[in-house]
């Protein structure tokens, strides 16, 4: 086991903790752009007090606003000149993935020359990763991606049809305001999805690791049985705060790289080809895990059962590796979750494209990275087990 | 759930990695302050390799020599006065947990001002906690006390017989090189109590907590079932670097506030109790914690059966929570510890004055923090279930 890990965000997590909003960010400067989405932050006033809580700490601040699911590169790219414009000193993410995501490139982009396509991890070794950024405050009003507690962000270029992404230690978040408060107004079908994807970020690294990782395959476990417990109640009640407290923490331990520790994880193959899929057809990142990672599970576990098996057993006491596959593709189902690609209308005339992007955007150009590594007909066949 | 979770410190983890010390020193400055113990890490040639580490990487250093176990603050405070002298601008504690828990109280002195015996908890709200301190970088030749990657520090203060505890975030390690060959010439006496130490970091929080935080609770678990596996490989064979790497980052992992975060710990009563018995022992702390442990598990399961249960359902697949504890107790002893006070020579005669003292010094002068809170009758209690 050889690694290693540093993560500098600090959490403050709590029903409640949106007014500490204005507090934080007055100790990082005195003028903060604040990135939305579509104006959902609108409805229940969230906006109204987290813009209350910046003026009550004396801090300016310039709204932008239109961030939307899937984030644009040229949307990004606004973004960044809207922070050079307003001189922010702070950008503060208020929203989902997407806004989070958006907010880690915008604020890297008043220090970043060339083309900022550059910085996406697609480029493989001509990628130019960012060294600074404004310092970044983190508010996620969703529990799914992680986002608010790590140095990732996932970019969508639609000229290209291509969605990629960039990670660097400038982006890691200085602070991130976890309210669980927030997200008890998320409907059903966006709670689901993000059950799937923090479930889908500890798998990936579980099952694509060097194996021999005890703690951290046991902390997957923890993530992915919280998420069974809670994720159900979440998705039923979407008022019932505790549910809503623990799949948000989970989400954010399933990404926050205390999993991935020493893991050595060989890539995330799943959301590899999930980004093609969303790149395509615009849908929940969610919901195409959903459908993709059940599908990858069976492909990989002929190959490497022993760890498929461990996850049966102990998540699902289940005796074989299959069977706890099926377990976990029938709970994406209960929850409302697609888990086949022809309830998304996604035909077999699209497979051979998908999997040239995958391994293009997402691979080494012959293939995605995993255990074991996925070259297109591999792909094909995963996709086939989607269909 | 509420709480606040910060934790800087980066880890640079696996065998081999002592050879990085100079240059992830250089990056913190150009004269170290070099903290070790009784001279063990001469032996084998661990101190060689780290000074030539530092000399090729251009860093001058000043070697400070004999911190004991359960360090002195008259130790201490030598050592803080070395740091001055030298101009020190990076402190590095080469040694177990009593090296790296001197070694940041050494590198908070040069801004401290009045007596540094002031900072420490027990003095309750007059504690005066330190806001500054130099850039420390640990180095950990044992497995055990999780100091490596936390905020805290044990120091004695001989003249008073007492034992107490510092916890501010300027103590943060800027970096902890964790090198899992440093601990294969570690005796098994000392890789068990670094075993029960571990365990026992896991476990007061896991007992002391609010409950509802199962993402938490099974990762405290985590880390005790790789205790189990892995504790008993270390002892028997101390070459096992396996046992070794999985014991180390066990050890770390249940200190650096991933478990405790959210859990709402309320105080470390057995560590309270511990701290009077070597204090006026000066045994071994995590030979205090195999006689401590048991005992107060035992104790606190008739106040709160339900989480006993659950530690003896999910560790010890037994159904009864005396079960679980018993099973605990017997893997102590496996190890080699010592399990009741007439093994170490403690006498009922000393049980009054060990009560008084860990309220006194470990608690708020009536009760030690804990659920249930422990005055002195139920502080007597649990020594006698020791006995």
């Amino acid at each position: 086991m050889k690694f290693e890990f540093h993560n500098p965000t600090r959490v403050v997590f709590g029903a409640g903790v949106l007014g500490r909003m204005g507090v934080e960010a007055a100790r990082l400067g005195g003028h903060a752009l604040v990135v939305i989405g579509g104006g959902s932050v609108r409805v229940g006033g969230v906006l109204d007090k987290a813009l209350g809580s910046l003026e009550a700490a004396g801090v300016a601040h310039t709204l932008f606003e239109g961030v939307e699911p899937n984030p644009r590169l040229t949307t990004v790219i606004r973004g960044g000149a809207a922070a050079v414009d307003c001189k922010a000193d702070v950008v503060i993410a208020l929203g989902g993935g997407s806004v989070m995501d958006a907010s880690k490139v915008i604020a890297s982009l008043p220090f970043y020359q060339g083309d900022p396509w550059d910085m996406m991890m697609h480029k493989g070794p001509s990628q130019r990763v960012p060294e600074t950024a404004l310092p970044i405050i983190t508010v996620p009003t969703l529990a799914a991606t992680g986002s608010e507690m790590n140095a990732g962000a996932v970019i969508t270029n639609s000229e290209l049809t291509e969605k990629s992404y960039v990670s660097a230690p400038c982006l890691y978040p200085a602070t991130a305001i976890v309210d669980p408060l927030l997200t008890v107004s998320v409907p059903p079908d966006q709670t689901a999805y993000g059950v799937v994807d923090l479930i889908t970020h500890v798998t990936e690294s579980y099952f694509n690791g060097v194996g021999a990782t005890p703690i951290q395959d046991r902390m997957a476990e923890a993530v992915v049985l919280t998420a069974l417990e809670y994720g159900p109640k979440a998705v039923s009640n979407g008022k019932d705060v505790k549910a809503r407290e623990q799949v948000q923490w989970a989400s954010i331990v399933a990404l926050n790289g205390w999993v991935q520790a020493g893991s050595g994880a060989l890539g995330f193959p799943v959301h590899q080809i999930e980004h093609v899929l969303s790149a395509h057809t615009d849908m929940a990142h969610g919901a195409g895990l959903a459908i993709l990672s059940p599908a990858w599970m069976r492909f990989a576990a002929t190959r490497r059962p022993e760890k498929f098996e461990q996850f049966a057993r102990r998540v699902f006491d289940a005796d074989e590796a299959m069977d706890g596959i099926g377990r976990l593709e029938e709970f994406f189902r209960s929850l409302g979750c697609p888990t086949r690609l022809t309830e998304v209308e996604v035909g077999r005339d699209s497979f051979q494209r998908f999997a040239e992007d995958s391994v293009r955007v997402g691979g080494d150009g012959a293939r995605v990275h995993g255990r074991p590594p996925l070259g297109i007909e591999d792909i094909i066949e995963i996709l086939r087990l989607a269909a």
